[in-house]
């Protein structure tokens, strides 16, 4: 019998899987095949999938164009794990990324494959800032997502995450992100004030680190006003700017990159999750060429070379990326999940909807509710995930391509859960 | 024209990719295809591998057994990214290392997905000691090398790699590792004393980590005697024990885990680079049950569920694992190059040698010799790369499934190397 | 000759003594003797004291009550040195400080002798307070100062001071203090809003450590609403409270404890400076009874135990502190300098005044101003210093004890620089 | 009546004392005069003092000569605080310590008064080494005791009260002291191999630390050749040698500084304890001229500046240290006491001895019989305490002025209570 036709006894999992392991309490099946939208359980059962691998699967999974490129790929025996070496597949998908990715956008970034996971690319990220500016201090924002090594976790908010630590973390301090107090309080007040009091006990940051919008955090979006404000306060105090776009890179927010409506350039920026196409992993740290201060081999890892996900990534750029398609659908289809989603906020009390481009929130004032609404979603077929310090907010990720049938479809199901709920 | 035979500019590496980059100094060309011990690269040169993705390729570039699943598993849609969900890749991956990996060997560890890299898996490990102990130091060794994120960099050795981190790195003591004195010192003499002594200033430590063989740190053997010693004073004094074998693991000394020579039962084990048998990125951590503490979601990761990877990995245990005979096979090679390397000892002045298994190590009086003869093998075919803290040890990784052949060729070039350069 | 009418060349001290000398740089005299608030010089001249050794001489020099029972028990042979020891004179100033300072006020506390310094004070509480509590961080306020030594300096805010340090201040996050935004900010919207936001990233403190009058920060003045409102906000999220009168205590703001007039019972309260009445070095830590979970030894120091210093001690809580009298007078005194100060704000543009009780504070627009004031105030005979982050504070710490007289010739010594520099 | 001739009740240091405090459990009475080897407690009852203040009254208690220039300079109206302002008792001490502690030895050290106490010292010392290297690292040996404030205390060996600061204690490594393997292992020899080895995970330090004899560490004496072997290790790899001579200097050992006698010439000294002579809170950091950079106020305090400390210092200077008659004498009485104890060793199995000049340890394998002798010895009216991690020796630190006959009655004593105990 075919390996995908299978089936599993959920007592593997359970009885020989750590206790860590999360999304698969939220949606107990054993899953086995993937096609755009869809997933398959051992049982025959489809799910639509909007949560898209916290946003690493924008253009669906398994999507055709990268499928059949990763097919020719891997049956001519191409470099599979090719480490730092200079290969084809790797040089392919730097000129494409180089020519129509960062060259049209005016951006002037080096390039580093620092490991093929979000933390990697924060981790190297930090550490250059702390490299290039002599200093240590790193400036974090409420509620940020950063990854789960040491260094990024100590840019991430989450308290339950922070103390896995098991030791003080320490070498950051955070700061109100756009709109923390409900917009009654100057932006950058208290931030601006810590850095030009040379009595206020702020230790001198090397870098700011920011996501536009929080994924994890709760769907907050920073307003571009205050991203450029950000900038701008960087800029004149000779602090690095890092934009995390982990997450909203990759096109989730209609750009390529989720800063460009802001019409910023951050000195790094840190790319992961979708930078593949496929859901292999990959990551990539961009830097302005001045800070390219590496001492060769100073950060360096096994998987950095993982040819697959070039292969992958250089045909998801050709395809998506050659014209500006992709970006005004997204803002079409992220623009009908608002109006669903105000609908809605109008409809019930008690929850109120953020986001921007293809991540949209549905905030429950009631915080258990969302939580309920995903549950119910997932038992009419739909994946969803909470957010938030609470977990009180249902995040939307679908994927960019899914289908406007697809997408009102599952919007339904959202619908009719929340109704359940609270209506 | 297929990807595979296209050219690639030199330029795009040295202009758009980050001073970082190390490898592929040394081994100066563009690989594109490649295939059991063999690379080719644009020009049509074949090379020989005798580094194998640092560890990663244990079984060859492409293995055709492996790489036949994964065609078939891409083609027939399988989940590719699977966050931390239950899938029949992982359900089966799961299944295939307890019952042919852990239970024959007497093993009984939970399985957690860290994050698709070995510095994930350590990190991990590191936080989960610290959690379940209370306890913020570490104990490293000399010469030890864990990985580049803060956590994996803090119990590293290396003064440059170190550096690298731009902030004070600390809650980590290093030991001298087995041998560190030439063999005058007692094993432990130290270690012990300071424990013991409740005046010494050495924080009491939550875990101790070791590679017993240490790879990037100049193939430093621990005899097994050593290793059981370490393990009964971790016991003793309600230490945890954990062994790294991200390297050396997955057959590389022999046995499939590096450890069971030595007859112990590490409480925390780190698995990567081969676990996937194909190159594709894919992280372990192995914990004693009664560690499992974890809050769900403590620790997390995207790539947490790399389901091709999971593919391969089940096809290699299948493969390889259901007999002794790839351990005998590896003995056989190992013993092979350690007489040609104690031949080379015997011919020339100011070397030595030292290894286990198929990792071997040719040790350079004079350091600069070791690079020497690795750029001379390239030139002849041949990938070999230096290690140790002086980069003076030459070291060798071929892939375990290497024909004899192909092994001796690649042993005759490395001694017509040494001839060369030092003869 | 004399010892105290001999003369000592000025080169002694440049040559000698480190760079790191302050005070003597501002004052370039060398004094001999010292009466109620005069000082005299080797030449002769005599100068007006509104600095008062920081705050360590609230009855001012050499006061004849103290002066007389120092002259008894030095003559009789009382122990000098006595650690921790249990002496007559340890044991009088244990009885008077309970009797008429911490009953009469209700306010029950065990006593801690942390070693003769302000700082060893301040480190002592920060220990007990993680110990208690289990917790690593404290949240200090901008411009705190708390003293010299590691654990003190990293909640101090001068960066000029914390980069004396020579590693990175860590485990510390600066708060507003009160006023910060010049009232268009609500008191403890960020730091009520972190605290309450698990996701915030700030790690949960373990106490607030915080001065009601900063006066190295610049004569700050917490509202006794503002405490209250901290002292609350501590209490119901389990914070313990740590106030810092190590300047501000002994009388300086009128009452004993500057936090009296807001109404709070703080966890921990800090005592040093005038605590011996005579400017001999002792200090106080106090603790709540149930927070005195130290193990015997666990805080130690050799002059833990300075016998002559409890002897002036005592003698002074039982002259100054059995009436109101001094606080009456204190409030007067403070009130006559605000008057002054008030009238030289409206005399002349770009200065502003703020204080409590007898410290106050005259604030220049300019900052290099204040140290004009002060150096020509000093030509006239009158020591005074500036503070504040950019020392653009002219600071007044008078004696309690001062003649209205006396005092009034300051003011006028004063007034007439204030003239001199920005007239 | 006379304070001195009050009785006080013992509650009033059980209720209202922290219970922090050690050596008054040890020896439980309430002590009210002294003069010279003798303590007088308030039921007239004598005790011979061979704990000296832990090593502060190295001249006896209430020296005639000091208290005699302590009574008129308090009478005279002397300066009593004086912050850090140019004084003549100050330039006095400058003087004279320069001139015949400084200049007769061949040292030329820049003096700062970092605050009374000796952890202030070591705190000074630390951030001083730490600002001219830019490292951030400290050695320290094991057994080490520097002092309970933050800095001081992380290069403390005691785990008791390293668990004290409640917070890791991280940025030092502890080495093994001299003799720390009972002489098989060769000194230095791990030290060195860590240095030099750059993969060896050791962060380069800024500065050792070290006592040339370690008191509280249990009386471990280091070899002149051990001390001179580390002098030229520091030297010749740019770290920085600070002897802190808190408790060993000022005679302790027979010379003024302890580590005289090794002809080495550390970086950095401290000094604290004994050297007011009186017993009066003083400290000192002696640095090489070079080392001076420290900006004005970057390390202050308020009791930097206690005069009359600096009055009896200076006498102490002028009587003691203008010939060699008190070194000699110390030698002789740290001969007589060595004598004993030799003697002891021979009759009494299970105890050794060790020492040097005047400070000098009974050594009980038993460790807890060390607690028992001195408690005997003080139901027989003498003062000893013990020290080292297990509380394991009887450290003996006598008047350096004691007569020979209070020293032999003392001995007496000790003997017949080592004979009560373990005879």
């Amino acid at each position: 019998m075919q390996l995908l036709d299978q089936s599993v006894d959920d007592s593997v999992f359970t009885q020989h899987e750590s206790e860590v392991r999360s999304y698969c309490r939220s949606w107990p099946t054993v899953f086995t095949r993937a096609s755009g939208s869809w997933l398959t359980d051992t049982s025959g059962r489809e799910y639509l999938d909007f949560f898209a691998g916290a946003g690493s699967l924008n253009y669906g999974h398994n999507n055709p164009v990268m499928k059949s490129a990763l097919l020719d790929y891997i049956s001519d025996d191409g470099i599979t794990h090719g480490l730092d070496m200079a290969t084809v597949a790797k040089g392919k998908f730097i000129e494409a990324f180089t020519q129509k990715i960062l060259e049209p956008r005016g951006l002037d970034y080096k390039i580093q494959f620092p490991g093929p996971t979000g933390t990697n690319a924060v981790e190297a990220a930090l550490k250059l800032a702390r490299k290039v500016t002599g200093r240590t201090s790193i400036i974090s924002f409420t509620n940020a997502f950063h990854g789960m090594t040491l260094g990024s976790l100590s840019v991430t908010g989450n308290s339950m995450k922070r103390a896995g630590a098991g030791i003080p973390l320490v070498h950051a301090t955070p700061m109100p992100f756009d709109n923390y107090f409900g917009g009654v309080v100057e932006d950058f007040a208290w931030f601006e004030r810590v850095l030009d009091d040379s009595g206020s006990g702020l230790n001198r940051p090397a870098a700011v680190i920011v996501e536009t919008v929080q994924g994890e955090g709760g769907v907050n979006v920073a307003r571009p006003e205050w991203l450029r404000a950000l900038s701008d306060l960087c800029e004149r105090r000779d602090i690095l700017l890092i934009v995390d776009d982990v997450q909203m890179g990759c096109g989730r927010t209609g750009e390529f990159f989720s800063f460009e409506d802001a019409g910023i350039k951050p000195d790094i920026v840190t790319l992961s999750k979708s930078i593949s196409g496929y859901g292999l992993p990959l990551a990539l740290t961009l830097l302005k060429p001045e800070l390219d201060v590496w001492t060769p081999g100073e950060h360096n890892g096994t998987f950095r070379g993982n040819n697959p996900a070039f292969v992958t990534g250089t045909s998801t750029i050709d395809h998506f990326w050659s014209d500006d398609a992709l970006t005004r659908d997204v803002h079409a289809k992220g623009d009908r999940i608002h109006t669903v989603f105000s609908e809605l906020c109008e409809t019930y009390q008690g929850i109120s909807t953020r986001g921007r481009g293809m991540v949209q929130g549905l905030v429950f004032d009631e915080s258990t509710a969302a939580g309920k609404v995903c549950a119910q979603s997932f038992e009419a077929g739909l994946l969803a995930e909470t957010s938030g310090p609470s977990d009180e907010v249902v995040k939307l990720l679908p994927p960019l391509t899914i289908s406007h049938e697809d997408l009102d479809r599952g919007l339904a199901i959202l619908s009719d859960s929340v109704k359940e709920v609270i209506g």
